[in-house]
């Protein structure tokens, strides 16, 4: 049923069925095709010293899936930008067409071992800690669909433009796949939209139009799709105008609670998920899922 | 005070008052005579084994006030439904014209022991605590007026549709009476409708014409008074397609922590309404408001 | 760079600026000269014993800066108020032109010792928990801009009526001097407008014009600036049908969790201000801007 149920949903798996399609013929050689395609960078990464801020460039083809190199690669990225105390901002953006990210990998999380599964998970915990807690300012760039993960990587940034198509859809769909989103995707959202609007989104898997997500608060900004990395750039110039040290307090401020909330509970949400996704009932979903999308492509 | 500042309010007493003026001849007997009707069931159930969605209708006249009776009546069909694999949505909606219900029955609060009392409150509390953290989708079909308790069982729904119609109001007006909305009330106005619009809500007690209702989203939909049943049809048919599990965590995660805070303070809860309510000022309060209604009626 | 930040923004630090402006020619002295003043009253309170309101005028030229003197006698007036218990309601507007309260004084932080600094900085949380935990009706008649510490003790009543005037502004721009809104300065605006709008607010120091304050609810209603007095006094008689005791507790059952915090942290928070603001980095930051003021000036 959750297989019917995303396939009926009109947008936003978009991305990750084209992802899938791309490898339905090989399964899970394709994962390791991947891997041994990690030498080129998954992550571009600008940075004008003239202006400290930093562009970030989502560039795994085909949907910028959330892999364990992906975001291996990610988190080193954000480690040396965050180091490097001349970095003030950073515009978080993709190189795909139509869309930011897919979010998950769902082939990390089908017919793995436990432990991968849960070194997979420490790298999503990972990279949601160092984007949510950063002292840079931080822009999503939104230039295409962005579900689930991809919406999470939105919502730990300080301000969210998105191009104005009404074909890219936002938010967290997990319960369309009979997955959970955990609860600091849920605390991430609450956050920025309020208890009850993310109620109704995650209990039906809501994935919001650009114009519909402006509307609720899950974006900031809609603008013409050409025009979303330049209106990024315009809007850092006004962040940079805030004294750093005094931005950066509050911020910390803000987030504090809900990062807390992981840090002291990393072990155990790495095994909840763990516990949940190897079971047979859930990696069964999965597998008809990725069926489906076969059957789909041929 | 409380009684005049109730009799001014321009709305949402109406299905109160009509019920007390019924009773008005009577005083407690009436209560009584009430109870000895209590083997005409005050809840009728249709349940749909195709589409796995139970109808509940409140069909206590005048305008179900949430008595003992009442409250064990529901709480014991929502213990089946609950129980019954195959039902995974239920519709709640009223028989009586005009009103969905009239929320606590003020004939249970007035002149009677501690003891039954706080037999009274643990049932409310129940009802609350049943429907709150109910693993069925659950939607409000708000088809009359939904005052203080009715308010409160509209706001356990996972979605509310109400009758187009500017005489029908809901909202937690207990202050009017003189009486405090308790503080799991008061939670979960806040995770529908945010801190500040419940604050003054709160405060004055406010009823919400449905136009109203629906701009702070107290309700999520309005529709034409003969189409609420049967959007709400529609609206589960929506929900029943995501996957039970998947939705059912979903929801508790976003309830649980309200829910923990009443099942961990049950007791004391308790006796903090019968004190309260059981105070000589607040039981002056109650006998001079149903002696005006008698007035009123006469 | 707080500096400029602070003069590019375009509106809001009107009355600080003009306030110490009238300074700038005598620097500490001229606090001598204001204390020395300090006989004439700050604060006038006239109080209607038939109505059971009060009406406290900020008149402390120019700008009603919350400097110690000021908090003190708010406060001595305050607690009068609170005790009186024919007072139920209170409204706080400002006999300033064009300004409400330009919020903390700059002066008071500005080359002070420690122990000064921590005396000032107990008397801003002695206004903050009297007025947020007020048992009074409290309505805040916004005649004029409301920065920092003047949108606090906006955000502390239990309604705003702001007057409808674009050259108005109202919120809490502490980040745009290079300083940091406490967290319980947060809580209260997270009570009024959500976490998210709160979020970006206090990141970015935002002043918001009267239309846009009233859009994001910092404020509850807009009116012609002749009418802001008499719309409170309209509104304290809607309010004052309440019946005292239920709107009380109420109150504070939406409010005491926020008011624990800071008074479960009083003396941390204090520490945690004086070693704050007595830093170099932050002095040299405060005496360009004044420097820069005086350079305007002349």
């Amino acid at each position: 049923m959750a297989l019917r149920a995303a396939l009926r949903s009109k947008c936003g798996l978009t991305g990750r069925l084209s992802q899938l399609s791309s490898c339905s013929n090989h399964g899970r050689v394709c994962v390791a095709q991947r891997r041994n395609n990690s030498t080129s960078p998954k992550i571009k990464v600008d940075f004008d010293q003239s202006t400290g801020v930093a562009v970030m460039r989502m560039q795994s083809p085909p949907v910028n899936s959330l892999s364990l190199d992906f975001l291996t690669e990610l988190c080193i990225n954000l480690e040396k930008l965050e180091m490097d105390k001349s970095c003030r901002g950073l515009i978080i953006t993709s190189s795909q067409p139509k869309v930011f990210s897919a979010g998950l990998d769902i082939m990390e999380m089908y017919g793995k071992s436990p432990e991968r599964c849960g070194e997979f998970w420490k790298a999503v915990q990972e990279m949601w800690l160092k984007l949510y807690s950063s002292n840079m300012i931080t822009i999503a760039a939104i230039n295409g669909s962005s579900p689930a993960g991809g919406c999470l990587m939105s919502l730990t940034c300080d301000y969210r433009i998105m191009a104005d198509n009404p074909r890219y859809s936002i938010g967290l769909n997990e319960t369309q796949l009979g997955i959970v989103a955990p609860f600091w995707f849920k605390d991430t959202m609450v956050n920025t939209v309020g208890h009850r609007t993310t109620e109704m989104a995650l209990e039906l898997g809501l994935l919001y139009s650009s114009s519909e997500a402006l509307k609720i608060g899950l974006v900031d900004q809609l603008v013409p799709e050409d025009q979303v990395l330049t209106t990024a750039t315009q809007t850092m110039t006004k962040w940079l105008a805030i004294p750093d040290h005094a931005r950066q307090i509050t911020k910390s401020m803000m987030r504090k609670p809900t990062i807390d909330k992981l840090t002291s509970n990393r072990e155990a949400d790495i095994q909840n998920f763990v516990s949940f996704i190897t079971k047979d009932s859930i990696q069964k979903s999965l597998r008809m899922y990725l069926e489906m999308l076969k059957k789909r492509k041929s």
